[in-house]
């Protein structure tokens, strides 16, 4: 296996970020533009998200189903803003067993139209509603620029959808699944994230309105970790879903979907990782502990051993994922280095000296920090600091963001600071378009969201000087 | 909702079929010929069997990763028996971003060819062997007649793609996936299955040899279940993937491949299924048991719905899935009727005389059978049962499956008896696949497998009377 070096991410933050990748054996780009390979490194973190989501998802009475992958192109027509959105960046099958098809077929950029067009024969009554649907699958995109994880043709997601019977459900669900994307970002990956309405500019493409998380990366720029939009009765009037009323009407069903992708890998690699390469936060590594044996002699080797095994046995049982690393071919300093860049999140070395006082050195991965501890009770030890370990990264990234995030009512320092180092600017806005356009040709920074928890504040919009009711955040994003 | 009415089984099996998966709500045929909606109950078996199977594999040292959806045409070309197999079935996409693609890609049929391709990356030396990785994904094969479940356009399955340093270690995995299948099929599908390699006819395109799992379907025909392939060097050929041995020398790597399929629900379907509807194992239930209160005044109703809460609090602590229906709208015999044709395993009834006797009543699912409990110790009793149901399930199907498998010498027998009953024909075979045709064209029955833990015995080919060594499976198949 080749050496992988890794650029200094105050260098060339993106090349950093590839090498990472690289490093960490994440994923490959694959033969055809813009796709990728997910490496089993970069599956498993993907695994450990999915359990996580899925589990909320389910905790909150959601189902899981399977729609396929082909559209028929007229579906894509149904929904006016839909198709002009999503049209541009299909990929399309046009022959299948060997013959030219009657009709293409796209493949799903995301499910909306299928699913209508099902649901239309599940619902009739208002007993049929919630249906609460979501589902794990791949769908394609054509983008021209692409970037591993963080933007690629085909990648991996959950998008979940929703019928309800009024507006107030649908809109209760969208809220819902925010707070689920705001506690899984929080608590799996250690990312602060700010939840908040999108401008009508940046909304989904046949959504009534768009709430979304942003999270800032490691070098001040943003990224929309997650989405859940209230579609209203667009779709439903696409594809003529109406349900009887409990009064005997027939209405049409209000929506929502709600989606989070493979790009939270990238998030997670830039939220955390750091010159030694990826961070892994314990509640997402399958290896959260990696076991270092040190030894010179062969008499040391097996003494080393047999207490690695002693200590270790309840690893398990506890609920730790670890690996003993009893490679004879490379040093523990080659093997310090090569969990480093494999974002194991803790390091327990042990070599005779620590045998004589019963004990272990821990190594955290976050913060390099070294300290001896027991080898009594070690696996309550490394539970305790896998927890100290994931608070840390959570603590850093919103400290971080907190230093990086600026009240700014003067637009020449705007400028300025995105410029100097990015961040998220808090600024306030008139609430036109035009403004928002403005900005981001000047300045190549979009509105990321109008925050749901800021408070109402008067002001002068930073393009226009027009009245405005509260800040919204401005950043350059992902 | 639409009262589902299930065509008898002795009637017309195939409507039988296609009745029990919509009575159930499995699953939908989509818009797009061929393609199906797995709904969530559907899904939620798919769920189960993957979680089993991903355990299994993982136990033995695979580990998950994605390729992408998308093969250059031009990778299918690569290796000679594999483009002939499959170049006649896939969907092309010639056009993407608005724009016609330089080189069409196809849609994955199945993945060797992306897979090998990027093996040749990965591995440089023996110490890089072997290479064992699983994806779960969906696979697209333009198929011309289809059914749910058994045969679709669209599918999802789990492909294992192997890479080792002899022949003799793919062998050995080969094998080793051929065994997690069986225990797969039988322990969790209750689903007997025979071990058997596949005739040249039949092997996989691409393959050096290909292993299979056979069941048998309640209409005595057979379906294959599972295959595992060894592929030889004939992948690594085609992508020039070679390794560095441990003596220095460079050789091209061995390969297996494997994969299980969301047929196995349309199996499990048919296996288990009676005229009320669709059985599930219990290890592959969500809802292992339901719950049914019974009560005709007010006062009843809160006595009985009391007594519920209280002997099913354990349930959830000792792993037993279970719902309690408590919909006033619906007599008990809709809720039971509802209940079976969705293949809860058990159901619990139990009314103000059962208060009186602190007792409940069990009713199984797979043979009808009621008998009273205690509500006392109820989640082990329940836990027992499912067990025994479990077991059951698998007994009749061996016991059926049994019953319809012959040992035919004549060869206007073995028409009779397919045209009859269908069934398993053990007979002698020559080894030519010129028998094994004719065979075929005169009674639509192939070779299932040659059975690998049957006795060698002398005989004569049941078509052309030459000399057999050993006896293979014929049988008329999904």
């Amino acid at each position: 296996m080749a050496e992988s070096k890794i650029t200094k991410r105050s260098e060339d933050y993106s090349r950093w970020y590839t090498d990472v990748i690289a490093a960490a054996e994440l994923a490959d780009y694959a033969p055809v533009k813009g796709c990728m390979i997910i490496r089993p490194n970069g599956y498993a973190i993907w695994e450990k998200m999915q359990q996580a989501l899925d589990r909320m998802f389910k905790e909150t009475g959601h189902q899981n189903a399977y729609f396929p992958l082909f559209i028929p192109e007229s579906f894509l027509q149904k929904e006016a803003e839909h198709v002009q959105g999503f049209a541009p960046e299909v990929a399309v099958v046009t022959h299948a067993g060997g013959s030219k098809l009657d009709e293409p077929l796209i493949i799903r950029p995301t499910s909306e139209t299928i699913i209508w067009n099902t649901y239309r024969n599940w619902i009739q009554s208002y007993r049929d509603l919630p249906l609460l649907l979501n589902q794990w699958c791949n769908v394609v995109r054509w983008e021209m620029r692409t970037r591993l994880f963080l933007r690629t043709t085909e990648f991996l997601w959950q998008e979940g959808h929703t019928a309800h019977a009024t507006y107030e459900d649908a809109e209760e669900e969208a809220l819902r699944i925010l707070g689920i994307y705001r506690r899984f970002s929080e608590d799996y990956i250690a990312l602060p994230v700010i939840e908040g309405l999108k401008t009508e500019t940046e909304k989904f493409a046949g959504a009534h309105h768009t709430y979304s998380i942003e999270a800032m990366m490691g070098d001040g720029k943003a990224l929309q970790a997650g989405t859940s939009h209230h579609l209203g009765q667009n779709f439903a009037k696409a594809f003529d879903v109406t349900f009887q009323t409990e009064k005997g009407n027939r209405e049409y069903v209000y929506a929502t979907s709600w989606g989070l992708t493979t790009r939270m890998i990238g998030a997670l690699v830039m939220a955390h990782g750091d010159d030694n390469g990826i961070v892994i936060p314990p509640r997402l590594a399958t290896t959260q502990v990696v076991v270092v044996p040190i030894f010179r002699k062969p008499e040391e080797r097996e003494r080393v051993i047999q207490a690695v095994e002693n200590f270790t046995a309840p690893f398990s049982g506890a609920g730790i994922g670890f690996k003993i690393d009893v490679r004879d071919q490379y040093s523990p300093g080659w093997k310090f280095n090569d969990w480093e860049k494999r974002g194991v999140p803790l390091r327990i070395e042990v070599g005779p000296k620590d045998l004589e006082k019963n004990q272990v050195v821990l190594a955290r991965r976050d913060n390099g920090q070294k300290s001896p501890a027991s080898q009594e009770d070690l696996a309550q030890t490394v539970l305790n600091t896998l927890e100290t370990i994931q608070k840390s990264l959570f603590e850093r990234a919103r400290d971080f963001r907190d230093k990086h995030s600026y009240r700014i009512d003067d637009y020449s320092k705007f400028n300025e600071i995105l410029d100097r180092e990015g961040g998220f600017l808090w600024s306030h806005w008139c609430g036109s378009g035009e403004c928002e356009e403005r900005v981001k040709d000047d300045t190549k920074a979009t509105i990321r969201n109008i925050p749901m928890h800021s408070e109402a504040e008067e002001g002068k919009c930073i393009k226009c000087g027009s009245r405005s009711e509260r800040r919204v955040i401005f950043a350059r994003a992902y």
